[in-house]
């Protein structure tokens, strides 16, 4: 049975780390949520809405006494931000991210935090939205969803379990990845997606006839560029620290690409049906699995 | 002012020939609906679902007294169509389409019509869903949904008028271009998206962690993918019949895959940003426009 935080720290209360500071409260699993970040007018919007309790004055002032810190800010700032609170960092402290990325959050997590960084609980929770900021966050973001955790060697049982159970009073469920697994699987399933939606956009954004095709576009193109309306910063962040599974991904799509260009070189019907067919079977039967682990995990299983 | 319609005849009972039956039904623009179809159990779904009044014994049947006739099969079956329809119709009757390509159609009834080809309004109502058959027709389908009419020299207004007529009973509105415009048009915003989604779901179904990798793929990759669970027969089609202007727009999209490549090799941190943010803003702008759009056709405008 795991205790209620007595106070849990937010470095960038965003889309993730505002849906998750909205979940605690709602499940009564914190007392005290502490917001820190870049920007204080939205800060001051996160309290407003209730998200937060208290805007930190100061990093100091923000991490004692708190037994959790989570940072939910591009990933690219997680080692200055690792840096600014190691000096204050109480060993009873646990910090977790919601990162999604890994290795490179791991590796800077090492160079920042030296020897606390047994303290250090690497994790991602799987969700998200194409919005930002305090405004877009939601109290049932993360419920039915998964959050990975890629413990390092150095984790107690306990500050593992203690994560965990913060995700699970969002309404997660917990999955365990090595780092550099969780960022093989994310680079295919998540970050190259990101990277071609993005790059459909610009490309037809950047013809001289942009205008009459964008007039034209309607719900199919709206859905497959959904991620494309999420954040550059963010984006940009994850495609450099994931660089080289992003650029095997890459590769593997593009041969696939030149594959289906010569089906339609030489008109080969059958060979394009083929794709196409596979295509729409393994995804049928993706949504099919999901559904049924969205029934079985309605109905009190998991 | 248009009269109500006597005798509609559907080549094709399915989404898109479904949907415009029950649209037309429900404003009472039409007396009778008849289906035809290759699959007599489809057929008999749509007539139990209220879709279609009778089911036709022959296309001579299905062909007298009809004033207007709809094809909504895959477009590679036009011409096969249109040569049965072609010595059963009298000249009184409208033939149009609903196909998603339009120069390959256009060629189709010009061999298949002959003398009688100002009787073919060529059209495409810009609306779909990933799903098939009767069952998944929506009586509001086309609801401030774009129809393109891309008519044809031999066309007279009247004729056009009155196909223009119809689709505005299904609450659509009525766009015109010229047949090879629309196909390169769609080519960028909706031939390649498909293609695009397919080739990713495929690429990973391949690969031999494919399990897991689907375990991880959440709601970005869903909807990303939303359209790789269309119809690969009908999309086959659509591929072939469009396939020169597809293969342009695939050259163009590869071309800036591969410049992204570059970016990712080099760590180009403001190159990548720059292509996402521009990617972000110009899909922003889209969105806007549309919204703006259907708010003023809610309030009666257009």
């Amino acid at each position: 049975m795991q205790k209620k935080f007595n106070r849990i720290v937010i470095f960038g209360v965003g889309l993730i780390g505002g849906s998750f500071a909205l979940a605690l409260k709602k499940s009564a699993a914190v007392r005290q949520i502490v917001g820190v970040g870049r920007s204080h007018a939205s800060l001051e919007t996160a309290k407003q809405l209730g998200i937060i309790d208290h805007i930190a004055t100061s990093v100091e002032e923000a991490v004692l006494g708190a037994d959790l810190i989570i940072i939910a800010a591009p990933v690219a700032q997680t080692e200055l931000i690792l840096r600014s609170i190691e000096p204050f960092l109480a060993s009873s402290t646990i910090v977790t991210d919601a990162g999604s990325t890994k290795t490179d959050v791991v590796a800077a997590a090492r160079l920042a935090l030296g020897d606390k960084i047994g303290q250090f609980v690497p994790a991602h929770p799987i969700a998200g939205r194409e919005l930002n900021g305090p405004e877009a966050a939601l109290v049932d973001l993360y419920v039915g969803k998964k959050a990975v955790i890629t413990r390092l060697p150095e984790n107690t049982d306990e500050s593992v379990a203690r994560v965990a159970w913060a995700w699970q009073q969002c309404g997660a469920i917990i999955h365990h990845l090595e780092p550099e697994q969780h960022d093989a699987v994310f680079a295919a399933v998540s970050h190259l997606p990101h990277l071609l939606a993005y790059a459909l956009v610009d490309d037809i954004a950047r013809k001289p006839h942009a205008d009459t095709l964008f007039q034209y576009a309607a719900s199919g193109f709206r859905d497959f560029t959904r991620i494309a309306g999420s954040s550059p910063e963010m984006w940009r962040d994850i495609t450099l620290a994931n660089r080289v599974a992003m650029l095997e991904e890459l590769d593997s799509y593009t041969a696939r690409l030149a594959e289906l260009r010569t089906y339609l070189v030489s008109a080969d019907s059958d060979a394009i049906e083929g794709v196409y067919r596979r295509a729409q079977h393994a995804r049928h039967n993706w949504i099919s699995a999901i559904e049924a682990a969205e029934k079985q995990h309605r109905e009190g299983g998991d």
